[in-house]
């Protein structure tokens, strides 16, 4: 069978070849009306079959892909549906990708995406990740590769990612403030940029306010309600004395926050709880929670604008750009205590 | 530039060529050594960059794709992982799409995933889509198309729906058990036939107990917070009188619940609460509201294995299957007047 192309389509309906390809890529420089006449047509002649061939001619098919760790973590959710909201006006189609925290999923996905021929990655790097030859294939291949929230140290990419130490900093420092002296960490992977940061912000507040580092105080923990309960419970079990507690993710902090009403220990007042990353329940719980907003709507504008800005310029003298948002510490009920 | 095949990697390797194309299908019956040493050579070779022209041969490459209104509604993104922990491990690749309730992005998602020659759809219908041709050029082109939660009415396609009827009917039921006679709804999208039935469930259930309907007790009212507000506030400042109310979703729900307790009316004396769909929030909220579990593990489940059935039967005969499981009411304390 004859392989159908855009000059078949161009000389039924009289229209240039160029119209045609730019509507059959859904340009937003080809009028709608124009288009669904050239996709009809297309359909008719059952061309989307043949199209895996044409992209072998163009390498573009208006395709991005987001891999992230869990897409109902609210961070993840929230960023991409910023993305797509700038991008699909702009013709582009966003697919998304989970990697459950394995290092194995996103090579994988990875691997399919630059198989789909996608024109940019955006990417929330694993907590297990350490080799980073999977990316190095989307830079040495002239794909953009756009790191949010949590970025692998690679060269040639774009990021826009948290000041996790100052938020962390922050919400230590709110605590102390509060009059907390005996302030409990849960202690992220370290794997992890953002979680190491998160830890660094804490033991700095510490420093800085002449508080005791006690490493009993310091557990740790994955971003979990399970997690958190059993982290809760080994300082419980272990007696150890404490009157916050700051953890690194909203999970953890609900799952001990569960243990500690069990106990009937009274929340701020015996233990004032911060989390971090503004999940809906934090908000909507008995005791609502105080939490770092982690500003995704700009944190997703940033990381689309950058793919825009390389993938618009004409040269491959690309400036990568790394940017540091800063976080808002969401002050409630969970830990006022004064 | 020679285009590097399979049969190259073969040669240098001195492996089949059959077991090299199934390693780079990463198919579970090679062994994990084997298929290292394979795609470490097929890295070497560039292979990768050419493997979209592989597959105008052989149509297949181990990727489904699926396609939600919301990926952060939990649900879908239970489904989602369930579909994933099933297929992944038997080397498939999930893309994920995400509508926005858009009839215009679910044609996009559809077009783009066939464009990438997805072995299987699996979707979970908008709620504006009423024209369903995008979903006949799936089946016409020979893709299994597996609906889930949401189904469209069209032939030849598998579908795992929850008994929405039933569950509504259960969750109108308790509340009259529990003395309620003046059971608002708030009537969802009735384009979206889960929401038909949800509505269908509530009126039987009064009917079987021969409670009036009162129209002014049906509001219609969308899936968010935002609408429950407004929808409570249109009963309230219209002083109707009621006793219940039974919200087909659990985001307008929270958000008639807030403002319940601005104006100081008791959960659940005064006014009892259900939900539907067991969003996290439902549990954790100072008074947990009484919701219907979906079963999403089981609907994921059955959603991967009706794929997997029909993929792997030789002939083209395939028996589709419609499948609806049962609800699971979850009474807690916001419906708990006895």
């Amino acid at each position: 069978m004859k392989r159908v192309t855009i000059y078949d389509i161009s000389e039924i309906l009289n229209i240039s070849p160029s119209t045609v390809s730019r509507a059959l890529n859904d340009s937003p420089s080809v009028k709608t009306k124009t288009k669904e006449k050239i996709i009809e047509v297309a359909k008719q002649l059952n061309y989307f079959h043949n199209k895996t061939a044409s992209r072998l001619k163009t390498g573009k098919n208006n395709t991005v892909g987001i891999i992230v760790p869990y897409i109902n973590h609210s961070i993840f959710s929230a960023i991409i549906q910023v993305i797509e909201e700038i991008l699909a006006p702009l013709g582009y189609i966003i697919l998304i990708c989970q990697t459950y925290e394995k290092t194995v999923n996103e090579i994988k996905h990875i691997q399919s995406l630059l198989t789909n021929q996608v024109e940019c990655i955006f990417v929330s790097v694993t907590m297990e990740t350490i080799n980073y030859d999977h990316f190095k294939k989307v830079t040495s291949a002239g794909i953009p590769l756009i790191f949010f929230d949590r970025k692998a140290d690679i060269e040639n990419v774009s990021s826009v990612i948290l000041n996790d130490f100052k938020s962390a900093y922050k919400a230590t420092e709110h605590l102390i403030e509060q009059g907390c002296k005996r302030i409990a960490h849960f202690k992220g992977n370290q794997n992890l940029e953002i979680y190491r940061n998160r830890y660094d912000g804490y033991l700095k507040a510490l420093k800085d306010y002449k508080i005791p580092v006690d490493p009993d105080l310091i557990i740790s923990c994955k971003s979990s309600i399970e997690e958190g309960k059993r982290a809760f419970n080994e300082l419980y079990n272990a007696n150890i004395s404490l009157d916050a507690i700051f953890s690194p993710n909203d999970h953890a902090i609900l799952g001990a926050y569960q243990e500690i009403k069990n106990y009937n220990i009274k929340v701020p007042e015996e233990i004032a709880l911060v989390g971090f990353s503004n999940e809906i329940f934090t908000k909507y719980i008995e005791i609502p929670i105080t939490t770092v907003f982690q500003n995704p709507e700009l944190m997703g504008t940033k990381a689309a604008k950058f793919f825009l800005e390389q993938t618009n310029k004409e040269t491959t003298d690309i400036t990568h750009k790394n940017e540091i948002i800063e976080g808002t510490l969401l002050v409630r009920a969970s830990s006022k205590k004064r």
